[in-house]
């Protein structure tokens, strides 16, 4: 680590005046070869290991214990993320990669990503820099119209939509607003009264935002959900712990109802849920962070029929909208409740702009101050791929699913747990399924399908991760990397194949 | 907008399993068209109107209603953004941008996200990337080093940094951490006694995390600084606050000193806040936002003395260290009561790394789940540039704002109003300032130079903001833009004096 090839123009003497980090023509020179390195990268990606296999602590023996005092060459650098931070990457963009939801980075998502870190402006209101605000309000109403979302949830209906990082931050922007509206009508000191409600089967960061927004711990209700029911949140079991809280002196605030949820992609009964809601004037955020991309294809809109029932929904375009990371959209039908929680009007931010009323400053829908120019990205992807387009790589990943699926179904020693609702397929291997007598103990197909998938995942093949529904360990085949292609599934079937003969095989030797 | 160009390679029949959207050829071809994009612009960016001088609602007219449904190429696209977006946006790459605080972007800070936006890698956990991981843990520990940091705050010493977007992110996860462990002991129940304070200087993301935490707002203290402090906080106020909040029953939770605060890059008087502080067992976090980087150097290093009392600490690296948006470092000593207070353990994230207790997962770290490789970024700028340029950077924009303080103070119709500490210069233009018996009343020297500001600003030859001090307006003049040189310190002078001299003009004509 250490040679200095192209850094000879960075030394300086005495004085740093005369010299540029950012000079055009560097810029430009390393700018080149990054670009080529990755598309590199991308050629060779199917060759590396998915996931990584690195042990613990493998880079700090690597690298020096301290920053360098004398500049390094961009050569020298980039040898050592092929040689000592690639093998540590876990290849989200190998088309080999079927684990958690897959992150669908694409060509125009990069792009927009880079003029955005390019132009590198801070966009925390409209005066900061005009377009990013602007464009951020038009992507958001094309999205939503794309979405069929109601006009209520529009700019152009009165609402509106906004970029953040991530669900998490959707989910604690949307509850502090419906938090602080509720206060501000019982009393600020009520806090410990209000409850918040999502299922057994809602993604943590749910809990997690209530932590965060200082809701009692206690007040939070993981409302059971069924396998009669694919594990969707039934609205007669909401009602049942709505009730007896209310009962019980507390006030309803929040319901997260999923489409899509994490372990299964299941979809929780959005219209009786809300019907539910509207009972007791809760506020009804719904967490679409994978499966909202879908749903611009018309055959999978049904999955949000109810939606207009709903106060706030968000969708995560870096799931599964070819938007590289990071892209959280949410859309809330009343802005101004955002922005009674979350404004500041500090003497350094004053501006014409916003004292005339006419702009939108997004700063007050979101946590922090800083924003980056998401909407870039997001603008970059629809117009480089157009709507027809998308809609077909989002079928090409749930055809993916069904060809999976189909293998699976033609080999009796595997079974599909749930229903597949999109792009992702919850299997498990159960030789003995048929064999009543002999039949394996849910323990020991658990174990069986634990090993099955570290095996899986150690060879370095493909990834997958997996889940527990209603006690079932299940292995989740999630298709939607940009780089898959058929013959890649087909491929991973192979791979679970195989290693699920090794592993009777194994277990035949230890009988 | 829509010719197709390019895009022909996209087009798709029925099927879209022999397409891809990142493809690496078109990756390649498209990469590099946007590096020479960007190239040019920073090229040319001096030419550009600083502020953007859009009117609310311009792009709205210019753009379609909808997304298209065909795709559309990237040449037409980069027409567009020439034409449409360029203007909107308000350059903070501009040399001639003196406005907030800087953005320092850098050609290595745009090429770490690059490559973190090429990898695409959701970083939640360990396992899921784990050189992103390990390269934060190290790349804190050197920034830690470089800043003299106690021992306590880095890994090797038990403590531990960690990459956020923004300060806010940080004071709210260090918030909620200070508060879940005050409440564990006091009862979760008694969030309504807990105090936070700030000054009356300190940045409006304190009082915003605070009310997000669910801090009841009558209990936010904005401690009075006063102009014989240089608007620094002074230990003594403090006290006099805290012990009235005790007394009432209250329980002081959590103070945020600033070593350079916004409006003035005033620094509180660290040491002694710590020891009031510590008195009551306070959490205290160091917001050093701005002026935390300048501390690499030794010779500002003393402006952060006392920090070995501190709970946490955190600055922007995008704020003035070459970082390109977004990245704040958070250093906190220890680590356990932020993952006590922000910690999920879904079953489908659980991992045998995680289980070994060897790894850090960076998600019980914030809010987010999802995170992007940031450490990519902040590594390639200390690889890139060295320690030794890095401060000869920093040094040289301490030197602009010098030399403008002395163009400034050669004219005695202008007035430096708080000391310079660092790259940002507080001044106010006060033309009758010697004249006793005819001089201004403030509510005119206010005015005068919120007129001042306003036109130099819209002429589009630089851009600053303002703040108001102890009742006086000022313009804030923050050097710190990468391509800042001396010839647009100087030049920025001559347009003071320019629209100072046409306004003191235009004012004569009206008296």
């Amino acid at each position: 680590m250490g040679s200095l090839a192209n850094a000879a123009a960075l030394e300086i003497n005495g004085s740093a005046f005369n010299l540029n980090p950012l000079d055009p023509e560097e810029f430009r020179r390393q700018g080149h070869m990054v670009i080529d390195f990755l598309a590199d990268y991308y050629e060779n990606v199917h060759k590396y290991p998915v996931r990584s296999q690195v042990e613990p602590g493998y880079l700090k023996n690597i690298l020096p214990e301290s920053a360098p005092n004398q500049p390094e060459s961009l050569e020298t650098i980039l040898d050592d993320i092929t040689n000592h931070i690639v093998p540590g990457i876990t290849h989200w963009m190998s088309p080999n990669y079927f684990a958690y939801f897959p992150a669908s980075g694409s060509t125009a998502g990069f792009l927009g990503e880079m003029l955005s870190t390019g132009f590198n402006a801070v966009c925390f209101n409209w005066m900061s820099s005009p377009a990013a605000t602007e464009l951020e309000t038009i992507v958001t109403d094309w999205l939503g119209k794309l979405l069929a979302l109601p006009e209520k949830f529009l700019f152009s209906g009165g609402g509106g939509g906004v970029l953040q990082g991530t669900t998490c931050e959707a989910i604690l922007c949307t509850l502090t607003a419906a938090r602080d509206k509720v206060l501000n009508k019982i009393g600020k000191d009520q806090i410990g009264r209000l409850v918040v409600y999502g299922s057994d089967q809602t993604h943590c960061s749910l809990k997690k935002a209530a932590q965060i927004a200082g809701i009692h711990p206690a007040n939070f209700r993981a409302v059971r959900t069924f396998k009669s029911d694919a594990f969707g949140l039934n609205p007669e079991e909401l009602r049942k712990v709505v009730s007896a809280d209310v009962a019980a002196g507390l006030v309803p605030l929040y319901l997260c109802p999923t489409v899509g949820t994490t372990s299964s992609t299941a979809v929780d009964q959005l219209r009786g849920l809300c019907s539910v809601a509207a009972e007791h004037e809760m506020w009804v955020h719904v967490d679409a962070a994978y499966a909202g991309s879908a749903c611009i294809c018309p055959e999978f809109r049904h999955f949000i029929d109810g939606v207009e029932g709903a106060t706030s929904f968000s969708f995560n375009a870096h799931k599964w909208f070819f938007t590289n990371l990071d892209c959280c959209c949410l859309w809330v039908r009343e802005p101004q409740a955002l922005i009674n929680a979350l404004s500041t009007n500090p003497e350094y931010l004053r501006n014409k702009a916003t004292e005339s009323r006419k702009v939108v400053d997004y700063k007050d829908w979101q946590i922090a101050l800083s924003r980056r120019f998401r909407a870039m990205k997001l603008w970059m992807v629809m117009r480089s791929y157009g709507v027809a387009n998308l809609r077909n790589f989002l079928r090409s990943h749930v055809k993916m699913a069904k060809l999976f699926e189909e293998l699976l179904s033609a080999d009796e020693r595997f079974e599909i747990v749930v229903p597949t609702n999109f792009a992702m397929v919850c299997f498990r291997f159960n030789p003995k399924k048929e064999d009543r007598s002999a039949g394996l103990e849910l323990d020991q197909i658990n174990e069986l399908n634990r090993r099955l998938l570290e095996d899986m995942n150690s060879s370095g093949r493909l990834y997958m991760t997996h889940s527990v529904i209603g006690g079932e360990y299940v292995i989740r085949f999630a298709a939607g990397a940009t780089l898959t292609e058929e013959k890649h599934v087909r491929c991973a079937w192979k791979v679970v194949q195989e290693h699920a003969e090794a592993l009777l095989g194994e277990q035949k030797l230890l009988q």
